[in-house]
C-alpha cells in the first residue's frame, strides 16, 4: 500500500498522476515532448535512457515499464536485457553507448558527468541537442524513480501488465488516457 | 563553460531553459504550480525542501538560488543556514522537520524513504497532499540538480546575483521573464 491514499487499482506512477492532476498535466507534457517529440534519437533509444537510469535506481515499476516500451519498439527484449547487464557490449550504436554512459553518470549525480564522457559522445557525432536531451531524460527519470518509490507505490508482479503498458506507451505516448480507461488492465473500460 | 552551447551570459538553469524552450515551458509550469500554487505549506517551506535537496546534491547554483528565495521570504538567512547544518535543531516546525527528513531521504533514493519517517510526519499532522508535495518537490530538485550540473553549467560566484534572483523568484515565481530580461543582471534590459 502506498504511503498516501491513491486508488488501489492504480499502480506505480499512474496513481500519483491521478492523485494530483494539476501537477500531472505539465509533467505528462514534458515527458511526451522529450520522449516522443521530434528528435534525432529514436523513441526506442530514448526509452533505453529511461531504462538504464530506472534500472540503476532500482525502481522496479519504472524499469519494467520503460524496458517494455523499448521492447515494443525493438520487437524483442534483447537490447534492454543487454543494456542492463553491460552498456559497452550491448547491441546499440557507439554513439548510443556514449550517451547511455552519460545517462548512467547522471543517475549517480550531475557532478559525475565527466568531460571525457562528453568528449567521447561528441567525437562519435552526438549533437548538443542529443547531449541536452540525454541529460534531461536521465535527470527526469531520477525524478520519476524517486516520485514512484518515495511514495511507496505498488508495482504489479504480473509481466502482462508491463507488456500491455509498453505497447500503450508506444502507441499513445504519455498523454492521459481518456476517461473510462482501466489503468490496471491497460485497456478501455468495457 | 557548459558542455553544450548555451548563451554565455545565462548561468545555471537559465541557459538550459533558453536552449530548449519547448521542454522549458511545461517544466516552468510544473515548478510554478508545485512551489507557488495554493498549498498548506508556505512558499518559504517549499523553498526549504528545494534547498535541502540541492544542498545534499552539492548543486551550487541551485542551493544558492533556492536558499536565496527562502531567505527573501524569511527576511534573513538564519533558517536556510541552520537547515543546511542540521534539520533537527533548525528553527522550523516539528512537522517541517519531519517533511525535510523525508526530502533528505528522497535525495538519496526513493527507496530510502522509510515508513517510520512517513509515520512521524503523519503523527505531526502532515496530510497526504503535503507528503505528496514534499516527495514531488524533493524529486523535482533531484532532476534540476542533475540537469544543471550534468550539463556543466556555470554558477556565478557573486552573491548579489543570487540575492537578486531570490527576490525575483519570490516576486514573480517560475514563469519565463518577459523578452528583454537580462538574466545575468536579474533585471529588465534598459
Amino acid at each position: 500500500m502506498a504511503y498516501i491514499n491513491v486508488e488501489e487499482h492504480l499502480p506505480g506512477v499512474t496513481g500519483l498522476l491521478e492523485f494530483r492532476k494539476d501537477t500531472a498535466e505539465p509533467l505528462r507534457e514534458l515527458t511526451q515532448i522529450l520522449l516522443r517529440g521530434p528528435s534525432t534519437l529514436t523513441e526506442a533509444e530514448r526509452e533505453l535512457i529511461a531504462t538504464i537510469v530506472s534500472h540503476r535506481n532500482e525502481c522496479r515499476y519504472c524499469v519494467t515499464s520503460h524496458a517494455a516500451a523499448a521492447d515494443a519498439y525493438y520487437g524483442n527484449s534483447d537490447t534492454t536485457d543487454k543494456i542492463r547487464a553491460d552498456i559497452e557490449s550491448a547491441p546499440v550504436s557507439e554513439k548510443m553507448k556514449a550517451l547511455l554512459t552519460i545517462a548512467a553518470q547522471v543517475q549517480q549525480s550531475g557532478k559525475n558527468v565527466s568531460p571525457e564522457a562528453i568528449e567521447r559522445a561528441k567525437n562519435l557525432g552526438a549533437t548538443d541537442l542529443e547531449l541536452h536531451d540525454t541529460v534531461m531524460i536521465a535527470a527526469l527519470f531520477c525524478f520519476y524513480n524517486r516520485y514512484v518509490d518515495g511514495l511507496g507505490t505498488f508495482a504489479p508482479a504480473d509481466s502482462d501488465y508491463y507488456s500491455a503498458l509498453g505497447e500503450r506507451l508506444k502507441n499513445t505516448g504519455y498523454h492521459r488516457p481518456a476517461q473510462g480507461y482501466d489503468f490496471m488492465k491497460n485497456q478501455k473500460l468495457t
